[in-house]
């Protein structure tokens, strides 16, 4: 007789994971490395050194191993909040009547609230490892900033925060958390860095973005004594530390024997989604599992299925490296979308490789019909996803009645990378009908596909 | 050798406790019965049965029975949150350098965001065997609120909750995550009730309180076809849900052999403390422990430090059965503080009578101290806690330091009964230094008290 599956499997401290999974080292074909936007040559750990700390640079650089340990420092921050659970979704197979089965790995169970923190902890580590005193980043709709405000106050680090005005404007709770956690919280564009104040002077009255955002943290990193910039997404290394996710996921399934059919994770930079998949895709590409692994992304910012693969900027200011990717271009904004953490105009370059060979599916969804999804979740699952999850809930959702229709017996694993507690906003808007589901039309495309650099690379 | 204990500790499925603890069965001087306020006679289940579902009217009347079986159906609802996580706390051990050994039960993992959904679940549930379609509430901070609408929304109830005016205005949030799982918010006092017009006319423009909420939530209980009243804390039937809590923990601990020398809880109206401290007092109560067990009250809320006890109405209204207790009188205003969900008069008849019979200790603290103690243990053990349960903390933080005095390697356990996602307002405060550490005078107190009815047995 099978084991009968709990509702929430939770791994002891023991079996807990001790390497991150680098899926790079599983690519035949590797993604394309990163370029120096002015010699247009790979950049080196040197190129990098003014910007980041020396452990993620390693780490950014490395696609050839596979299993790297976790630095007790940092596993001893993970136990501060993990194991997260990973949930059969007994409630939800129910009531949509399915012979699916369906699991998701829940990493909201922390006070930041999503899989944010595990690169923070991560990050603010290596930050320590170095000796420094302090770091700057940027956060859009707030899980990152707060993941790395908790995260630097457990190592007693430093932190300056640019935040999106208008997020800033918007969730003045999220901004209160990061400063009770000892955040310096700064609404960007602001008069702070010499980017700021120039995107103020173009753009008189704008609301910032994420891209403006990292600009001057990149600037204020670069410009202080024993501090460096620290980014939430998009970049391997920040990946490969939330393969901690898809490790605990594996881990657990392989307990009791569940081998997924589907996995589904939401992207907007990648973190989440290929942190989920990155043990589950190893098998994939060592052709021992034919899952199928599907992104999904807002059909306002959808730059896995509308986007481009190019050479191009990860800041709108266009001083970072340039990544080969899925890109909508650096200047491509975003029709108004309260899925935050989702309205990035690139998509990390992994990811982005796998999309284009083929091992990875991607589909976009508008978010009347996430937030339908969400509230279906919501009221028998108990927990109130966040938005950016919640287009995760949905593609599983849509799997799972699928199956209904087939009558096959499939195993969906996907990611609930957060809770809606500071999106409540979002909530009120879709119980009052009054959320857009604006796309962007092929005009708006095309504009911000204008903003991707004119190089030889990308000809 | 000991066996390394983890940091935080899960119950397998089966592991979870399948009983409920009724304290009072243990209780050699039972607490006093409810009385009928017409008669002064103690209430019968006939006398409940127009506002109460029958499940919890026989569980409020029962004191002899320890061992209260958990139904299918609750165990069904616990599974989809529970087991909460009983947590060493390593790192505020560390930063204090303290021998004792500090742990928590954390119940604030759930979206509800506390305790309370232990209570809501099992309340739906016993309504739903009665047959009937929907319940009414009040709710404060609102943390009970959403607990039931969360129930409801499992059990497919339809549910009315009033909610204090000035907490709805304060918590635009609150109110909308209870909307989202289904519930009919009502500010109050209201138009929708008598009492409520009644209230207002006396009142102009008030604010409410939670004593008013109740009786308007009563009030239109009783007049409604197939709905009951549900109660959030105070009467023994909440405690007896909640002691799912000290169920839990006490089964992890004993997995370690560990038994805690002091155990605290915060106490409003006692549902978090009484279900935090069941199984342990059972075991002090027999003479198998000396263990000291704390309640931890606001200053500004006083009643088991500074109340009177005696027979008094558990709302404004005077709707109630008259319950022997710990009280500052229905009709006592508390200064502002907020920590809303300890700003009830009264407190539950047994905790009350536990503590008149010196098996229980109480002390009061001042916001601002109780938050010094959150945003210290924040820092290091992660977690945002809930104003309401930073008051354990304080006197967890307390003890310890005694014991870093002393030498002494004590066993502290205390209950973390929620988060503070939707009270960063009050975090705000203490980070822009405003918040008010106003403590009622006697003669705020003498008011309170000349509420209290003047019956025979209160003389």
């Amino acid at each position: 007789m099978t084991k009968k599956i709990p509702t929430r499997i939770y791994l002891n401290e023991e079996e807990m994971p001790k390497n991150w999974y680098n899926l790079r080292a599983d690519m035949q074909e590797k993604p394309d490395p990163l370029l120096h936007p002015g010699t247009l040559q790979p950049v080196t750990a040197a190129d990098l050194a003014p910007v980041f700390c020396k452990g993620v640079i390693e780490q950014e650089l490395d696609d050839t191993t596979c299993l790297i340990p976790i630095p007790e420092g940092v596993l001893d921050f993970y136990h501060a909040y993990r194991p997260s659970p990973l949930v059969r979704a007994y409630y939800l197979e129910k009531v949509l009547d399915t012979p699916a089965e369906i699991y998701y790995k829940f990493e909201g169970t922390n006070t930041s609230g999503s899989h944010k923190l595990n690169s923070a902890g991560a990050q603010a580590f290596y930050a320590k490892e170095d000796g420094l005193t302090s770091l700057t980043t940027e956060t859009g709709a707030g899980q990152w900033g707060t993941a790395m405000a908790m995260a630097c106050g457990f190592f007693d680090l430093g932190l300056t925060v640019y935040m999106v005005k208008i997020s800033s404007e918007q969730k003045p709770y999220r901004k209160a958390l990061m400063e009770a956690y000892g955040a310096n919280v700064i609404p960007s564009p602001s008069n702070t860095t010499e980017s700021g104040k120039k995107l103020q002077e173009k753009n008189p009255g704008t609301g910032g973005s994420l891209g403006c955002a990292i600009t001057e943290a990149i600037e204020t990193a670069v410009k202080t004594d024993k501090c460096r910039y620290v980014l939430g997404s998009v970049l391997n290394h920040v990946l490969l530390h939330q393969s901690i996710i898809g490790q605990e996921a594996k881990t657990a399934l392989d307990k009791y024997g569940v081998k997924p059919d589907i996995i589904i994770g939401c992207a907007g930079g990648g973190s989440n989604l290929g942190g989920l998949i990155a043990p589950f895709m190893g098998e994939k590409l060592a052709g021992k599992s034919n899952a199928r692994i599907i992104a999904v992304e807002p059909a306002s910012c959808p730059s896995f299925t509308r986007g481009r693969y190019a050479y191009d900027f990860g800041d709108t200011g266009m001083t970072t490296p340039l990544i080969r990717m899925q890109t909508l271009g650096s200047g491509f904004i975003p029709s108004a979308n309260h899925a935050g953490g989702l309205r990035y105009h690139g998509m990390n370059s992994t990811l982005s490789k796998l999309y284009r060979d083929g091992f990875l599916e991607a589909r976009s969804e508008v978010q009347t019909d996430v937030f339908d999804a969400a509230v279906r979740f919501m009221k028998v699952e108990g927990i109130l996803p966040a938005p950016e999850s919640s287009h995760a809930i949905k593609a599983a959702i849509d799997e799972a009645l699928k199956c209904k229709q087939t009558g096959e017996k499939k195993v969906i694993l996907f990611g609930l990378s957060g809770t809606g507690f500071f999106d409540m906003t979002a909530y009120t808007a879709y119980n009052d009908k009054t959320m857009s589901d604006q796309v962007p039309t092929d005009a708006d495309l095309e504009k911000g596909f204008a903003s991707i650099p004119d190089i030889p690379q990308n000809k």
